[in-house]
């Protein structure tokens, strides 16, 4: 495949997204950004895009090989990869194991708490709304996804969960919860699409719940690099320099 | 039937629930109380609870004759009512017709949207969480309800919006919301408990949308005593002398 960059496409708050010379192949930069809190809170952090596209990638590419389907095609720098260009669901798709995070402070539950079966939960993507929790009778409402295309979404989602769950027990790493986004290709199938790096899945280290993820920046509880870089070697990821 | 007063059980924000002389049956009485905002917006309004007893009372009675299970015996008195003891499940089931109030807020939609499929949302009744919206996993997490009580509340709050719909209709009336609340009897029937009021719906005089419920109140767009004691005029009830 000889792709080239084309025009700028979008912006969002941790990527680039270009097209290219081919109208179903778009090109993704990953940016060194870190926002959290609807983007009230933001830094710059040298090397996080490079690590995120180096996991994320990893990450993808393992899914693809055990049969999600995925947007992904490839990794072709250290901070750019190629996927196949879909119209992007407005949806947050989180998958929780452990209490942690935004459900722990709706329901009074402590962090920690395992959950017997993974709970799926949606958010509806708009930022002048702040990302608001919703219910499947509202993605109906607003005309979302269909009824089928949710089921989809939901099936996926619990297949890379027990997916990702085990791969990352083998390396020491419980996955607490995670957000997936999806998009619907051009004939109409839903892939697996955006990110999954420490940006958005919570991973605690197995032995001393350390928090590798996006948690640290959030709550200013450790260096986001050092988290970042501790997951992308736990995944037997070349660890860049970014000194 | 025999029934005496015994002691104070409970104090909600807008009833009082007290024992009687009969294990299975409870006495209930209505306050003047309204409150809005979890119970941040508070005032005394002459005549509420009288207002609020008569129109649940009819309510209540003719959801019964329709053979809906419920936990109303009989009103007594002008601000007292008897009803089925029941382990109330704490869960606030709202049922939606048209878009108002916090969905508005959340979806971003104008209020006033029809909605072609009534919606269902719950909320945990939990005063220190605020009532958060919750969806049916943290239900089962929660253990607030099985599968199956919480498939018999929909069915019957589903019932209980189509019975109420053409009847508040057949008054000039819009039924927008409203939001009930259920409990366990003692050999495990689900029963419609609470009450059904112009503070937990939402009614809307159906030639000139005119609000005839809590939100004049909450909003400070009229009087409440008139918005009440129309409703109560159009369902047919005897309005109280509360000067």
């Amino acid at each position: 495949m000889n792709i080239q960059k084309g025009p700028l496409l979008y912006e969002g708050k941790a990527k680039k997204i270009y097209q290219t010379n081919e109208n179903d192949v778009l090109y993704v930069v990953y940016k060194d950004s870190a926002t959290a809190f609807n983007g009230e809170k933001k830094a710059e952090i040298n090397g996080k895009g490079i690590l995120n596209n180096e996991i994320s990638s990893l990450l993808f590419e393992m899914l693809k090989e055990k049969g999600i389907p995925t947007h992904f095609i490839q990794r072709i720098s250290s901070r750019e990869q190629l996927v196949k260009r879909v119209s992007i669901i407005p949806l947050e798709v989180v998958v929780r194991n452990v209490v942690a995070g935004s459900l722990s402070k709706r329901l009074g539950l402590k962090e920690g708490i395992e959950i017997k079966k993974p709970i799926i939960e949606y958010y509806y993507k708009n930022d002048d709304l702040g990302d608001p929790f919703i219910n499947q009778a509202h993605i109906e409402l607003l005309e979302i996804a269909t009824k089928e295309q949710l089921a989809k979404m939901e099936e996926i989602a619990l297949k890379v969960n027990d997916i990702l769950t085990k791969y990352f027990a083998e390396r020491e790493v419980r996955l607490i919860d995670f957000k997936l986004e999806f998009g619907v290709a051009e004939d109409g199938t839903i892939l697996l699409a955006d990110e999954i790096s420490p940006d958005t899945c919570r991973l605690w280290d197995a032995k001393t719940n350390e928090k590798l993820d996006k948690d640290v920046f959030r709550r200013d509880i450790g260096n986001l690099t050092d988290a970042y870089t501790e997951i992308l070697k736990r995944l037997g990821g070349t660890v860049p320099c970014t000194k």
